[in-house]
This record gives C-alpha cells, sequence and structure tokens, in this order.
C-alpha cells in the first residue's frame, strides 16, 4: 500500500534536515510543501519529483485545509512516493496530525519524521536558550492564531518560565498587555525573532511593555519569546555563527 | 581559535540525526557526549576521534557538571575540533545551555547545532501529537528533576493543554496528584514512553488518577506526556512504522 511521509523541513537551513528527511525526499515522486519551507529544503528533493505547493497565504485556510486533504488522498491512492513536507516539526502546529488523523482514519499508512521545530531552533540559533538551570526550568510552546471560535486566555500561561509565540505578530500588543495584567512583569524582556535561520533574519529585543504600548515593528513570519532567558543573548549572541548553510544534503 | 560544537543528538535514531551534526561528527577530534547518546549515534562520527563520556550516572551532578566544565575548557584550547554531543536538543534542559554560557564567558567560540528533541519528537513517534486544532493549542516541557533548593509548584502548568514532563519517572504519582488537585480531570489520559525510539521502547497508556495511586510500573528514562491527545494514540499508532533505522549518515 502507498505510504505518505510527513515530514518535519526544520528552521529553514537544509543542514537542519535530519538525515532521514533528506533520504525520503531524494526518493519522493510528490512533494507538497508548505509556505515555511525554503527553497534551499526543497533543492535536496529528487528533481524529478511533482512540486506541489499546498501554503496557506493564498485563501482561507477552512477552505484550503479540505483542499489539502483531498489532494493527500489522491496522492496516497496514486501510489506514488508521497512526501508532506512542513517547516520545523510537523506535529506542532502547522495541521500536520490533522493531516496524519485524516489519512490515517482513510486506511493510508504514515510514516511521521520529526523535525528540529522552529520553536525551539530559532531562539537557540538568535543566543536564546529555552531552559536554563536556575533561571527557567519550563517552556511553553502557544499559538497566537485561533479559530473564529476561539479565544486565548494568556493568563493561563503565565505562571510557565519561558513563553515561545508562535503566529502572534498581529495581535503582539494584546497579548503582551494580558500577560502583564496576568501578573508577568512589565519589564519582563522579550524578543522577536523575524525570518529566522535565513539570511534575512532580524531580531529585536524588547520588553513587555514595550510590545504592550504597540511600539514594536515586527512582520510576520516571527517568533516571539518571553522569559529571563532572553537576557543571555547579550553574552551568547556575540559567539554565534552568522552564516546560514546553503549546502543541501 | 578554537570552535566548540554544541549539538543536539537527537532522540537516539541515527537517522534523526541532522545533516550538520553528522557532518561536524565526522570531522571530530573529540566527542563528548552524554548518557542519552546512542551508540548508533556515535558511529555516525570520526572513528578515529577521541570519545569521553560525560554521563551523569556515575555521581553528584553537583560534581560531574564542573568536571565536565573543566573538560570543555581543556578540549576548547586544545584547538581540535570538539563536539559536545546532548540528547534530543542541547538547549532543552540537559545543560547544554550552561555549559554554552560558560565557555562564552571563558572567550571560547561556540557553534549551536540544534537537534529533533526528544520531547517532542518520542510523543510523535509513538502516536501523540503534541499540538491539535481543536483538542491542543499549547504545549509545556517541563523537568521533574530540581536541585535540592528548588521545588516545582505543577498547579502553575495546570491549565496548559498537554504537557510533556521530562525526568519525572521517581516522583510520578506526586505530580500526577498535585495536577489532579490544581484541576486536571483525574480522568485525563496520560502516557509514558519508556526508553523511546530505541527496539525497546514501550509506551503505557494511562490516567492521571492510575499514576497518582502508584499503579503505573515505569523505568527511567520515560517521557510523560499528559492531555487530550494521548486519545488519538489509537487511530494513530496502527500507523507508525515500528522499525528503527539502524542506518548512520
Amino acid at each position: 500500500m502507498a505510504k505518505v511521509h510527513i515530514v518535519g523541513a526544520g528552521p529553514g537551513d537544509p543542514e537542519l534536515l535530519t538525515v532521514k528527511a533528506c533520504r525520503v525526499l531524494a526518493q519522493a515522486d510528490i512533494v507538497f510543501y508548505d509556505r515555511l519551507v525554503s527553497a534551499d529544503v526543497l533543492a535536496a528533493a529528487n528533481p524529478a519529483a511533482e512540486f506541489v505547493y499546498a501554503g496557506k497565504d493564498h485563501g482561507d485556510q477552512e477552505v484550503v485545509q479540505p483542499w489539502i486533504h483531498d489532494r493527500l488522498l489522491e496522492y496516497a491512492r496514486s501510489g506514488k512516493s508521497v512526501v508532506r513536507l512542513h517547516g520545523g516539526d510537523p506535529c506542532i502546529f502547522g495541521r500536520g496530525a490533522e493531516e496524519w488523523q485524516f489519512l490515517a482514519e482513510n486506511g493510508f499508512e504514515v510514516e511521521i519524521i520529526p523535525g528540529v521545530s522552529s520553536a525551539t531552533a530559532l531562539p537557540a540559533l538568535a543566543g536564546i536558550p529555552l531552559t536554563l538551570r536556575g533561571v527557567s526550568r519550563s517552556f511553553a510552546v502557544i499559538t497566537g492564531s485561533c479559530r473564529s471560535d476561539e479565544s486565548t486566555d494568556w493568563s493561563r500561561y503565565t505562571a510557565v518560565d519561558t513563553l515561545v509565540l508562535l503566529m502572534a505578530v498581529r495581535r503582539r500588543a494584546d497579548i503582551a498587555s494580558e500577560l502583564i495584567l496576568a501578573g508577568r512583569p512589565a519589564d519582563q524582556p522579550a524578543a522577536f525573532i523575524e525570518r529566522g535561520a535565513t539570511p534575512a533574519e532580524r531580531v529585536v529585543e524588547t520588553t513587555l511593555e514595550e510590545i504592550a504600548g504597540a511600539g514594536v515593528e515586527v512582520e510576520s513570519p516571527a517568533v516571539l519569546i518571553v522569559g529571563e532567558v532572553v537576557r543571555l543573548r547579550r553574552l551568547l549572541a556575540g559567539e554565534l555563527e552568522a552564516v546560514v548553510s546553503a549546502e543541501v544534503c
């Protein structure tokens, strides 16, 4: 029976693909990829494969996702080697788990290939470790995006040492205000990593208070980190390799 | 100047190493590795390298860590190519961040190579995605291990959808009791993944109540996942590849 590989593409640098991701990409007949998958990563795939863009920037998510499911079913039935490529890790947001569930319910075999999550790797690459003995013993990863019938009570997360917020750029001022109201210090350091792990990466170090005051200019896609660990960047970023490798596997 | 690579070894399967980790391992003069790094992963390194075990099972952490720091300083000064290999991701617990900080304070250049975190990959490989639209919009990763002068208030984490607890086997009954007391449903599903991503992997599906009642037998190392997403395993695990590949990069 045909098998669909649901694969993590990592944060963007093709050298942060796993060996297994490289292997299935090199053997793929169909590569079905998301908006956040970089061209350098796609270059690691079989050049003779059919490349299909599944990005969600071209329409409403609730219209695009059923279209993606239809395509997955069609590809799974084709008997070809299918790689469904998600930026970062496929089971951390991005609806990889939903696609896995859908294919399993339809009786298709799925192989999950975990990837290096952008939520954990982009902060580290920018000099911000999510955990540090004596400073941070926990971190939470939360999406700022929600369905029209959902809302987020940010006070729920205020007690976690380090917060990593994805898709939170648009609502950043509200989120920061709610975190302060819920008890996080207004002067707590925070950082946005814009276009992380690409040559255009920009890191904005700030505080919750500044974000709440709508004074921080930043563009999607960006990861927001809130917590005392952000202070380490001053020491560690000086030691960082700024180079994003262009090599492929 | 010499450079130390602080590298994530991933969850154990050598095919879940990154391409970059493989490259620096193949060029390493010294490989300084942790207890949770598998033999299959070490087989990807330059066979002529000096392999030094930095595991912490042979003594008190507070004695071993300064010894590790001394070794890192010695290796960094040697001018050799040093790979400090941590299981999973080097900046998610495991003290990789502390070692990075120490080397930076001593003026040495560090390159961080993020890895596939065991905290996120082991659940997915066992059929438990940490996030799922409509079910889990957040997850937290927390260590159950603490310094003698610290304690953990588990009620702080009760509102996060999915909890991933590392090093929590010994205190599992207390932790589950505290989570129930703090408001998590007693019948909420939970799963231990013992020896994840190895041929000896064993998954125990249970509930908070059963763990609190001290009725769940499990051995370290194990990851504990608590949340509604655990229910998906029944559907998804049937679709899983049980094979842990023995190939190296």
